[in-house]
């Protein structure tokens, strides 16, 4: 089950950090769907490496190249397979790291999985760089999405101690989140941007990393997507969500915060708006009652990990020699992978989203 | 595929909270296995409503009827139906909520979902009733996982601002897992638990709920079980424990916390331990690393939105006539249901941890 | 993935033949259809053992019983869930047989699947009465095709060396396939009906048994329903006809014979009917092209095995001491289950299509 | 669903024929398996089109590019991924047959499921090229099998009306298949395939064309390989061969021959061997018994069509004007795809056993 998701809209996932490629297949996609590249290329580039202060120095152009299942740009109905190149990698850097798992990383418990033959070159198939199809099939389900009504956007809600504003959980709008987009670091509050980014600095100068927190919004969407039991809205997402690497934790409205409330203080009163719909007049529920929608926007927090590759010499164990040993990672690596992370929640989203609704 | 989960250990869960029961059943449970009944029972009667100060006053003995997959007390290799009889049923007082969808409950979005056809008598399919089949399947669950020497248990980590002692990361065993499922109010602290339950007392007095946050940890795990991508054991428990109602965040180690560290402050490093094995020395990763177990307790923790059905009078709207009414709900309910959701959470793990290590 | 099928219509059926109670349980059933309590019965009833000439002498009412799902007679959305109680169970008559393999039943199979704990009694779960649920299931799904102008039925093509007249590929109507459900002995040519009912009695009075051919038509299917790859019609009705114990052969249109031709005997041309639609001239492909639906009727053949149970003394080796048995098989058994086969091969029809259709 | 298949052994195929490459994702296959190329390629080698009296004159080399999932040769436990290259396709040939449906192709029937859309060049996702991943995918499940002591083979049962001698039921070695592999026409009496081929040589004389049928087999399966209902091992093989295009039936053991029998003609008494063991003293049930593998050969034959693409005028109809046409079919296409087809009935049965048996 391990690279594969979903059943209107399927996807599958493959390549390791330094195989030839990595890539996804995609079925599902209606017959006769123009894909829109520009989305796609956008939505790509806010994952792809970047501003030298808070991402990789590897860059790549990670244009996706379409192998299959469009005809002139045009969708067929068969299975879209898109594969993008890994020409940028440099296997050596992890040679010195083969018997030594670096800490925090997939790389002790992949030995034990498989037995010693994991892929653990740039990562392997665990490499932050797997959101990259991720990413691409997003940005697909964002323009089926899109032409049901639906906009998905996210911004950085916190990276370490510095925080954003919150979104409007009532008001929050396509147009917002849109906007989100066009931002080379994607916050509400830019003096906030600023001291995250000072931060993100001074971890990278100190050789260490940080994590954060990334919050995703979808609206448009109708009331009762989704199921109650396994398939809820909740379940799903937070399914998606998990398959990027370094996220620990999910949250939907009130979430946490709200565990620590009465119910009279978390309670949604139901009230009619001014187009003489059934709306809640507050939105703790974060769009989501039942494991179904409810109308309201979509809420939800993800949070990630301080980045484990980090430049301060770390406590490792020799897997063969059982011996203890300081280990300094080479390579590249973001101090910071929140801000890239933004597209791969929306996607996450996005996928489980159109997966729910139907294409 | 909202009733159903898993591929190895596959369960479907059918029922409403008034229908005339509710039940699951389980395919891929290996024949030849003494069902231990008293597992069984005593973990539904943990869910079991019971002390009256903080659960409904809904009490049903909620014994299993097993149906098929058993001849004489041992698997026989055919799915296991098990059903439990709905015999303390009030229908009538949800008569009067039929078009007065209850704040922060399904009823609104389900409306939508079923075009009114949805049976909303007791919380219909979205009732915390519906965990009573899931927790008979995490007990068989967990009877297998005892079986590869995995013990998992739970604790009450915090009701309403009150909050309970953490399980130990690295050091939490088996025996603090299964001494807690011998305590009425499961906490690692018991003048926290007190405090804790004075807290509910006084939410009920008010005509108020609380919610909260359950603690829950797996040990005896081997290194390397799970998948990248969409497979990792995050995206499956998380996957399970949001089918349990009320529910809006989980964490995963030192989850959302740990997103506002550094990396050198978050990572795990490695060591080797008395007997001399290779282990983390810290456990901020919780037992997972890249979606796979490392070996370290496995550790995550679950929110709980407050108890949506209040004494108190609360706005909505009827959905024939869009009038705002003011709504008091009557019927029993729980001030807080994370006492009786620590089972449940437990069952959640168990399911999902048996699904990918198999039985 | 034993007991599950489906992904839009998804059930999992459970139970053994002497276990409580055999059952479904059905999840994708939209909310707010009456069931047509009429169409269940009528086709259980078609399945249940009947006229004393070709059918077993066990006798159960097989009404089933619904628990779930199903609101003062009206779907609500939630999985339903029917069992039928097996009240006629003789298990006396299975214990000498424990260490005793039946020729040509499961029971070899299962002691070596289950390691001797399978429930062989009456066969199990792989008696032909786990036909009944999957008749339920089909029934409800033949409801929800009729509302779509789908109608299934199915004839007796042959049994033992007698044979009935075949569909007319082109031509066969929904009122011919109605009318076969109304018959004791469903064939088209009731000479030929005689035929096989003499040879039924012949072989019942030589304590032998028949095996023999169903048809299957679907009229009013559209174009286009279906997949290439492994979703074809083809790949999904053949998965679900062969949970029919005793199927071994399923053919499509001309099938087998058609093999033996050339492709200018074998091909359909195409033309435009008196409605101005196009269709095939003639319908060798049996309504399916590619996988997919042409919107020509849809045909197969399914191939039953003779009755395994015979009055006939029978060798066999004991399991346990390894010894050759003479076994004479003790119990009520059809001398042909063609007869009773025809609903539940028309619920495997009925089952694949709703779940490729959705619905 | 469509392109995608098992839950242990998971494939994923994607292409179409005139599209850049066609290719499959397996998931599923351990680490640390060198994989056996000479195995994969002449697998390949036997599917690829060569001998030009029999099959298409399309030569492509068909050597599979893997992009993922092996590092120098050995698998890492991530997905495989690979492709084959479309050097050869003449789409032009395919240009006039826009609005044209050919006889007996998935045209019609693709033209509705994508309204218009689908891509017909060569057949699409449609196209018997599609079977070239599925035999890359086979060939790995093959070599896993070999492993694990189970040897799958094929050979041409018939062509048109000449026909090959039957596997024996009981007797049939691993050496008889795996030596059916090395010649060039596959069939176990040299005669007959005489006769086969002169007559394949006549219908292409003729502009016509051939079916035919396939028998597999397949040995040194454990008994208790499968489960009863829809997991069984018919269905599954079933399931698998109908994704290859052109077949129309399938029959295990005596199958339709079988259904004219009596039981005490059909069942297979039970013995035990020379080397203790126990057994079935004939295989009329083909080594599957209610679902599960009973340990003797694995016997099936699958039917083909003869090939629609013929050179004889045909009747179609305009899919814009619906006037009737007259169509002479142009391009290159095999007069008979029965020989190409068995390793493509082999693979078929590789995937559904190893996907049963957990690799």
């Amino acid at each position: 089950m391990s690279c594969s998701y979903g059943d209107l809209f399927r996807l599958t996932v493959f390549g390791q950090s330094h195989a030839d490629c990595i890539g996804v297949v995609i079925d599902g996609i209606p017959a006769g769907v123009t894909l829109d590249l520009d989305l796609i290329r956008a939505m790509l580039a806010r994952r792809a490496p970047g501003n030298a202060a808070f991402s990789t120095a590897r860059k790549e152009a990670d244009l996706p190249d379409i192998l299959s299942g469009v005809v002139d740009g045009v969708t067929c109905g068969a299975p879209l397979c898109a594969i993008i190149r890994n020409t940028n990698a440099h296997s050596a850097d992890y040679d010195a790291l083969r018997n030594l798992p670096r800490p925090s990383h997939a790389d002790f418990a992949a030995f034990w999985k498989h037995e010693g033959y994991a892929d653990l070159r740039g990562g392997g198939m665990f490499s932050g760089r797997m959101t990259a199809p991720l990413v691409f099939a997003g940005a697909v389900a964002m323009q089926l999405l899109r032409d049901k009504g639906v906009t998905i956007g996210a911004h950085i809600a916190s990276v370490g101690e510095e925080s954003d504003d919150a979104f409007d959980p009532v008001g929050v709008t396509g147009e917002t989140l849109e906007e989100l987009k066009t931002k080379p670091f994607p916050v509400l509050n830019d003096q906030a941007g600023d001291a995250m980014q000072a931060a993100i600095a001074a971890a990278k100068a100190d050789g260490d990393s940080l994590g954060g927190v990334v919050e995703c919004a979808a609206v448009g969407l109708p009331a009762g997507v989704g199921s109650p039991m396994f398939g809820g809205v909740e379940n799903e997402i937070a399914r998606v969500v998990f398959a990027i690497p370094a996220v620990k934790g999910i949250e939907f409205g009130s979430g946490f915060a709200g565990s620590k409330g009465t119910g009279s203080e978390n309670n949604d009163p139901f009230c009619v708006d001014e187009n003489g719909n059934i709306r809640t007049a507050t939105n703790r529920h974060g769009g989501i009652l039942g494991g179904l929608t409810s109308g309201m926007p979509l809420l939800f927090r993800a949070a990630f990990k301080p980045t484990p590759s980090i430049g301060k010499p770390q406590q490792t164990v020799d897997l063969q020699t059982y011996e203890p040993k300081t280990l300094v990672i080479p390579g590249r690596h973001d101090p910071c992978v929140v801000p890239r992370a933004v597209p791969a929640v929306e996607a996450a989203c996005a996928i489980a989203l159109i997966n729910l609704i139907g294409t």
